[in-house]
């Protein structure tokens, strides 16, 4: 069983395209891993929100810039929720993660392929195209905390 | 003289080339953003570290990998060190960071170049180059928290 969790984990890993030695000391080292990766994907997402939602200024440059670094840190967390990983340190993470390791993968890399999206919406200029992507990005988010987040 | 700083942030900004938005809500983000960001590339920094110093097998591919995160990372906390982000949560962050922001900003640029170089260095898969171009980012990361990061 544990075994086939880390066959599972190694395959979502491949595909998700962390680094391959991506390990971590202790647990409490993957958990603040994870939370740190997602806090600064999230930063940069929030950035490019205020612009899709009006709040803000549309500045095509800082859209761009900030669009790249999503795409970048959104290939990152996925590893950090090996095996063992589910407690260790204060989590949010929902067991589920672990007992439905396809399910989980299918939102990690949904997530990954919008936040690329994302990347080239913002590469067009075009504020529509940048909130259309952003608008899909933003519920695949939302999709994966409502499954696997705690409150 | 909050002007001059400005002026000097944004300098400094325009030179690591971090994002034109990059703002945050409060302090407290800010360094909730550089700690985090630190924490990431501490991590992959350190997998390189563990296969120049021998401690695990020396894997090109993994090497690689880790060196373009530590190269993508490297670019990213220094706009969460802006003004008036000296305090707003606990930090190691010495108030010099503040006071003398062009010294600060080379140690900033300095980590930036040598992640590059690093990223280059693991490109080659030749393990010497991996190792001298680590012990050159080491470097940097020593002298800059000798100088502005308390123990």
């Amino acid at each position: 069983m544990k075994t086939i969790a880390l066959l599972a984990l190694a395959a979502a890993a491949a595909t998700v395209s962390v680094p391959a030695a991506a390990q971590f000391a202790k647990a409490e080292d993957a958990i603040e891993y994870r939370q740190a990766s997602f806090f600064v994907l999230g930063q940069h997402f929030g950035r490019i929100g205020a612009m899709a939602n009006g709040k803000v200024p549309f500045d095509a440059k800082a859209a761009q810039e900030n669009a790249d670094i999503v795409a970048s840190m959104a290939r990152l967390p996925w590893a950090a929720f090996g095996p063992g990983t589910d407690k260790g340190a204060p989590t949010k993470a929902k067991p589920e993660i672990w007992t439905e390791q396809a399910k989980y993968k299918e939102h990690a890399t949904k997530l990954e392929t919008e936040s690329v999206k994302l990347a080239a919406a913002a590469k067009t200029g075009n504020l529509d195209n940048l909130k259309a992507a952003f608008g899909e990005a933003a519920k695949t988010c939302k999709a994966c905390h409502d499954a696997y987040r705690n409150k």
